[in-house]
């Protein structure tokens, strides 16, 4: 089959691999219909994230099962699913209360050993565990599919981020980050109840989606002047932050508009963020930091619910899509910036 | 008046002040009977934090009200009391959600501007709000009296680090750090409900201690022996982990030690502690960091009311008791670890 390997930072390529096999009888092999590039792939095609040519990439993604192992009770040939971006057992202590991305079989899609999203086929362990199948009325429609994608990830890591910082009704919500996942949290914000949600970004397209989403306010100013303003505008901060960047200055931006007895739910893959971490503003005012990599597989059913109902929409978030031999370009424009998010249409 | 004045790293001494008047008609005068000494004091005698040669030390305390401002209305002259170790308005959106420490009006004892507790008398800000009247039948037992002394502050700072943590009936609990917090911490955890509590420390006696609260197992290794000898323990870590030193070695161990989805109660004051927030690991396995500096006013009157009821005796962490000229020499006996904890008995 053909799928994306990485070569070297900003050169990743579409090449011909081993088509998946049933490795053991909990897997499945899915054909891959759908797949998305993610802002965290960003840290590995710029280098930041020490990865080795020849690892497959890509760990959102959706699908039509082609063949199950003798142990997948679930899930059979034909049916379309959904894949959180890792996968898990389901059965370990770790499974059992909720946080799947520490499982104790568990692992990530991609990489040195797995399949990736970012190609024609995936062989996916636990398949029973792991897969979440869509009810068969959705079908081959494009526009609710496109919405559905992001559950993969990007949703379901702006719901971590909101749950994480205790969002509920009537809360006032500062979101750190117009990517993606910022942009998710606000629509995880406004479903939980949030009254008041200022977007900190400056892009001037996902500034006017981050509005559509619910999105109150806009702070665009930077560090110390972006905290000030933040704190203006809610007296004294706002008592849930999501952090959706992972970098040492949206980390420190995040604590610094966080009310004294608030909560920062932080999901942005940490590349230097931990610089950002002003414990000692932290300790003061009794402010937490809580969340980390989103065990989306426990979200997908409620979100899933949700979009099936037309309640929530997270598909603008992907503003251009591809096809398998457009990936490249698709990481060129995410990196770039003039793409928020891409989808690869297989 | 003599109270306790800092001149330099090392150097505490008692002069006389100037006593202390009623400035505001919410204020009362307290004749200090018992007060601590404090292991976060340690960082100013150990020029850690930087102080000024003329402040006043001591934020640990109980008294007798001596006279109140004519807006004081649930105290009078003869009242004994026992105050927190910060003073709060008790009105502000903080002091009403449980966050008293970060009272807009509210400050701690000592330092450049308020009276210590480490001197014959304190006048007190917003008493009524501030200061908790101890019942009638205390009356000058002294057994009675030094089992509530801590409540001032290291009980109910273990307490915030047990409650941060999320301690609860069949917890399992690792407690960083064998000092008076510590110590506190694993009273709170038994007080909670936690099944086993692993207590990290090497000092004898205070092991000794914290066995006789209730620490069902010890670690004594440090760093990365710690963490692996804690995991293996806990087959993976331990729930509920509590933060009582403020050192990077020991927030390392902390979040070392934490399990996946786990959280760390963190109320150690930090001086370095920052540098040893493991992110990459918090983030990978949804660990929280939750804490701070502990609204103890919130928690003096459930612990008060254990403690009256005999269900809960941290008084055994007082292990040296000094009269008010004996300050300069507990401050010492602090700082070599020959004593836990001072009492000064006035």
């Amino acid at each position: 089959m053909r799928a994306t390997v990485f070569h070297a930072p900003g050169d990743v390529r579409v090449e011909t691999v081993p088509d998946p096999k049933i490795l053991a009888p909990t897997d499945a092999i899915v054909r891959v219909t759908h797949a998305c590039i993610c802002g965290s792939d960003l840290w590995f095609y710029r280098g930041e994230a020490k990865w080795q040519p020849g690892w497959r990439t890509g760990h959102e993604w959706m699908g039509i099962v082609e063949e199950v192992g003798a142990e997948v009770q679930t899930l059979k040939k034909g049916d379309r699913v959904i894949a959180p971006f890792s996968f898990c057992d389901g059965e370990c202590e770790y499974c059992r209360k909720g946080v799947q991305t520490s499982c104790v079989h568990g692992g990530f899609w991609g990489g040195a050993s797995n399949d990736g999203g970012q190609g024609e086929a995936v062989r996916s362990p636990f398949a029973d565990a792991t897969l979440v199948p869509l009810p068969p009325d959705v079908g081959d429609d494009a526009a609710l599919l496109r919405s559905i994608l992001p559950l993969t990830d990007v949703m379901g890591t702006g719901h971590h981020a909101a749950v994480a910082a205790g969002v509920g009704p009537g809360s006032t919500v500062a979101v750190m980050g117009d990517g993606a996942v910022g942009l998710c949290g606000v629509l995880a914000a406004r479903r939980l109840g949030a009254e008041r949600i200022i977007m900190f970004g400056r892009h001037e397209a996902r500034v006017a989606l981050a509005r559509s989403f619910g999105a109150t306010d806009i702070v665009s100013a930077r560090d110390k002047g972006g905290i000030e303003e933040g704190r203006e505008l809610t007296s004294g901060g706002a008592e849930c932050v999501l952090e959706c960047v992972g970098t040492e200055q949206s980390m420190a931006q995040a604590i610094g508009v966080a009310r004294p007895g608030g909560a920062v739910g932080y999901v942005g893959v940490p590349y230097g963020a931990a610089a950002g971490i002003n414990l000692g503003r932290m300790f003061s005012h009794n402010i937490t930091l809580r969340g980390g990599v989103a065990p989306v597989r426990k979200y997908i059913p409620e979100l899933l619910a949700d979009v099936l109902a037309g309640k929530l929409d997270p598909g603008p978030v992907l503003d251009l899509s591809v096809d398998l031999d457009g990936v490249p370009r698709g990481y060129q424009a995410m990196d770039e910036r003039s793409s928020t998010k891409v989808m690869v249409k297989l």
